[in-house]
């Protein structure tokens, strides 16, 4: 495989052989090598100095089930610190087909005119892009089908990374060729707007599935690895629900953020739950019946295609993150409102969670009634059309209360929180708080860990396991779902994967092994960005104000929050 | 003297004897000594743990000139750090006649109604004042005036600070008694504003001079202080042109800041100059002619009363940062117009300085052309009425670039820097990245110094040699100008009065003495709020992009910037 390595300003493109040093490694925690090796941590995000890093994963590209996801990376607009975004759909894939272990995206050119790279067996090249200039990623990505053809693959930005808003990520296509799988967190789509990127085009044509050292051996790790993610229970969950099953347990817990993190129940819960998407998707005669895989080959199928009482797709998919950030952070009980707001921010290019949040601080000035899903989707409006408002807006939670004048925003290093409210689910605010990519639950989730979750005891051991597995299991490829297939797999079933792939001899656990080293890395760039032990902290208000129903703050010590990655 | 403890949640006042290790401070270094001391250095600075410090400088109260100043301390609502800003006028020498060392205002109300703090020597007291609510400064100022005396001291906020903007600043009345004497920097008027206090009241009538141990010898000393001050060909400089004078020296050194500091001279310069605005108020029938006083006993008398065509005020005082600022900062040739804007910002209760960085952050976006004050005056007028785009500007250059998406942003740790750009006259660049207060010239001006401005070597000791000063100076309550005096008369002056006053038996080297120690006490504080070296820099753009005509960039190396405070 090889780097290719793309300077925006001159228009160039280097192949370059792979370092020995990167070899091992792949997705985030290549990213995060090449970053902390090549560009200054204290940069500015949208400088000439950041790149914009594109890495499969070490298992993409074989439809392993859930194991094809592109990575992202750069120096974050929206934290300041390392970066890690990673999407399903067939980005990853194709790169992979192209030998591309990473694509890395320098320079900055002079701001105007926009471009598509493209990317093929024949090589790198910018074509005009001044057509698509401000044009939404559903647009983008039907004009770019059109004269690519629909075999490439994409990734693209929408008109908030062309404004280069902090809250803008970077949209890929899922198997449907429908620009739903977005890398959303932490700006990078402000990044791609900044190397003046409207799309990269990825056409695997001439390319080929990558070499697999020992055939058999993979193809016996492989069917042990599907036989168990597909006998799990919770693949079935998700098959039926998708992640919107999360809302109930979520509401179970107390810990569903509802009215602007303000509490932990809410009262509409039932009308935004899993069960209640489903019921509609069966009810109305929407194309894909409740859920259907966003990566060809994937056995849990959580995704799906939202539609309206007509039948038509609204939006594909309608997460759970997005259903807790708009709608019952926003008050909205309302699934079909909740989707057409979705609709609107992917089409903006941008993060649903970051401005889910930011409408929510928007909310408690009274710029939006709770449950006012209009107003709310105006507020989006003003975003696509750049009014001062809107661009508060689109640089998230974290700017949004800045501005707006309100202290209580959930955000950590500047990004927003996911739907979990940390005093209720406290191993998930560990991980919130300490990990290198500010708030996501994506670091490590802790709400299936059967603990008290109100105990802060115990809860800096779980999130590092968690963040631990997680930071593996991104550098594979890896989908967070795709854990609960290799957990209950034989153990050393990635290592069999990773040895008959590449002909390695890695030891059982290198996932935690990888994980180690991914966040390590992270941790380090992110020390000499300026980061300390005051950035690993849950925002002030949580510790002091009570979330009802349990009435619980944040209270995890702080040691324990210091010394969580003493390894 | 005391300490007086206000909780503005409980709304009670406790007298409490000077700590021991408090006695030695006053001014800058008492207030980061008691910041230090007393709140979580990692705090929300609009949050209930932050504290407000007044306290006056050891030598005020005694009408020694330009040595009367207060010190207003807090977490900075702007930068994050620790912060101190002073300001002339009569708050510090009322509260040190009330025996008041050290104001420190703490909790945080239920958010509703506005109150006045009053103290007298019968001690303080909370009154209503939601009959003030949103009214601007220079009304307010007059209301309190009529309510409580002409006799009283003023430190209060306008509509900024009740808005909690990141730009709002406190203002001092005056020896004329116009709330003309902000300490500006840093947000402390939001600070104010978070615990809501409309104004501070100060009655000075039953207090006393403070204490002096040895009154002839005292004497003494502030004679010859007095007689080198006003012997410095410096003074005279100030008493004809006030601080304007700068505007010819930086237009030489290629260090005006022009057009959101893209060029280091102004085409318009001389419309804008000392001499220029010498010549306007001589011609024009204004109340004070040229220059006056701003504390009672000043020998300088830098500041000015700002008349139009028919004589009437229309600013007091109009000063070179604000012209910088707003003037040659935004292309504006036109001293009437930046007057009515400065006129605007201060009845607002807002930093000139940090606005004018915002507006031509703005004009780089096209909100604004170069030169055109109407529209100046409309986007400030935003801010009155608490627009988006208002909220934006109020909340200074740093988030203004944040949100319009503007990178060339003149700001080190969020705070705006002043009119000297640090491209052309590096030793003050030094101050601006390492200052613990962020980017400001007050905290250690090099343009005076000898040297080649444009030679990045040996840069790094003249802004040591600086800071240590000034923030001795501030520690006394001594103007920036009283260093003429205290430079050029006899060694150990400063000593001879601390003596004199104290009863102590201080060295020499006092001044240097107290400025480290501040400094460090500074340091830590930041050090402990998760400051490091990566905030000790000027933005990356200053060290890429040359400043015409010098075509200078900032190449100051790291290494001398990380070892500044190595003492």
């Amino acid at each position: 495989m090889e780097i290719w390595r793309v300077n925006t300003r001159t228009q160039t493109v280097r192949r370059e052989p792979v370092p020995k040093e990167w070899e091992h490694l792949g997705g985030r925690g290549l990213s995060a090598r090449i970053l902390l090796d090549e560009i200054p941590p204290t940069c500015e995000p949208l400088g000439p100095y950041n790149k914009l890093v594109f890495a499969p994963g070490l298992l993409v590209g074989h439809r392993l089930s859930s194991c094809d996801r592109i990575s992202i990376g750069g120096k974050s607009p929206l934290t300041g610190g390392i970066k890690e975004s990673n999407a399903g759909g067939s980005s990853g894939f194709a790169l992979a087909h192209l030998g591309i272990k990473a694509l890395i995206i320098e320079g900055k050119p002079v701001p105007q005119g926009w471009w598509v790279l493209h990317l093929s067996a024949d090589g790198a090249r910018f074509e005009p892009a001044d057509h698509l200039a401000g044009k939404g990623v559903y647009a983008t990505a039907s004009l770019l089908l059109e004269e690519y053809g629909d075999k490439v693959s994409l990734a693209l930005i929408g008109p908030a990374g062309e404004m280069q808003l902090r809250a803008a990520g970077i949209q890929n296509l899922d198997q449907d060729g429908v620009p739903s799988r977005i890398a959303a967190r932490g700006g990078l789509g402000a990044l791609m707007g900044s190397k003046r990127l409207k799309a990269i085009v990825i056409d695997p044509a001439g390319g080929e599935k990558p070499p697999i050292a020992d055939r058999a051996s993979f193809r016996v790790a492989q069917k042990a690895y599907t036989k168990a993610l597909v006998g799990h229970p919770q693949t079935k969950t998700y098959a039926d629900y998708g992640t919107a099953a999360m809302v109930n347990m979520c509401q179970y817990f107390g810990s569903l953020p509802t009215r602007g993190f303000s509490v932990g129940q809410f009262e509409g819960a039932d009308q935004i739950s899993g069960e209640h998407l489903r019921d509609l998707l069966l009810a109305r005669d929407v194309e894909s019946k409740t859920t259907h895989a966003c990566m060809s080959g994937c056995a849990i199928r959580c995704s799906n295609i939202f539609g309206g009482p007509d039948g038509k797709a609204i939006v594909s998919p309608l997460e759970y993150e997005t259903i807790g950030l708009m709608g019952s952070n926003l008050g909205i009980a309302d699934l079909d409102a909740v989707a057409r707001m979705n609709r609107e921010v992917n089409d903006l290019g941008l993060d649903s969670i970051d401005i889910g949040a930011a409408l929510g601080v928007a909310a408690q000035t009274g710029l939006l009634d709770w449950g006012d899903s209009e107003r709310a989707l105006a507020l989006i409006g003003e975003i696509r059309v750049g009014t001062p408002l809107g661009r508060i807006l689109g640089s998230g939670a974290a700017t949004t209360g800045r501005v707006l004048g309100v202290e209580s925003v959930p955000v950590v290093k500047g990004q927003a929180m996911s739907a979990y409210d940390p005093r209720a689910i406290k191993g998930t605010g560990v991980t919130y708080a300490t990990s290198p990519m500010g708030a996501d639950h994506t670091a490590g989730l802790t709400i299936r860990a059967k603990v008290d979750h109100l105990d802060p005891q115990g809860q800096a051991a779980i999130s590092r396991g968690a963040q631990i597995s997680m930071a593996g299991y991104d550098t594979l490829g890896a989908c967070i779902f795709a854990g609960f297939g290799f957990a209950a797999a034989a153990p050393g079933t990635i290592a069999k994967l990773l040895n008959a792939r590449y002909g390695w001899s890695v030891s059982e656990d290198i996932l935690a092994q990888l994980g180690q080293e991914t966040l390590s890395l992270e941790r380090e760039f992110n020390r000499r960005a300026g980061f300390t032990s005051a950035d690993d902290r849950l925002p002030e208000w949580m510790t002091r104000e009570p979330l009802p129903p349990t009435n619980a703050v944040f209270d995890v010590p702080a040691e324990d929050l210091d010394t969580l990655f003493n390894w």
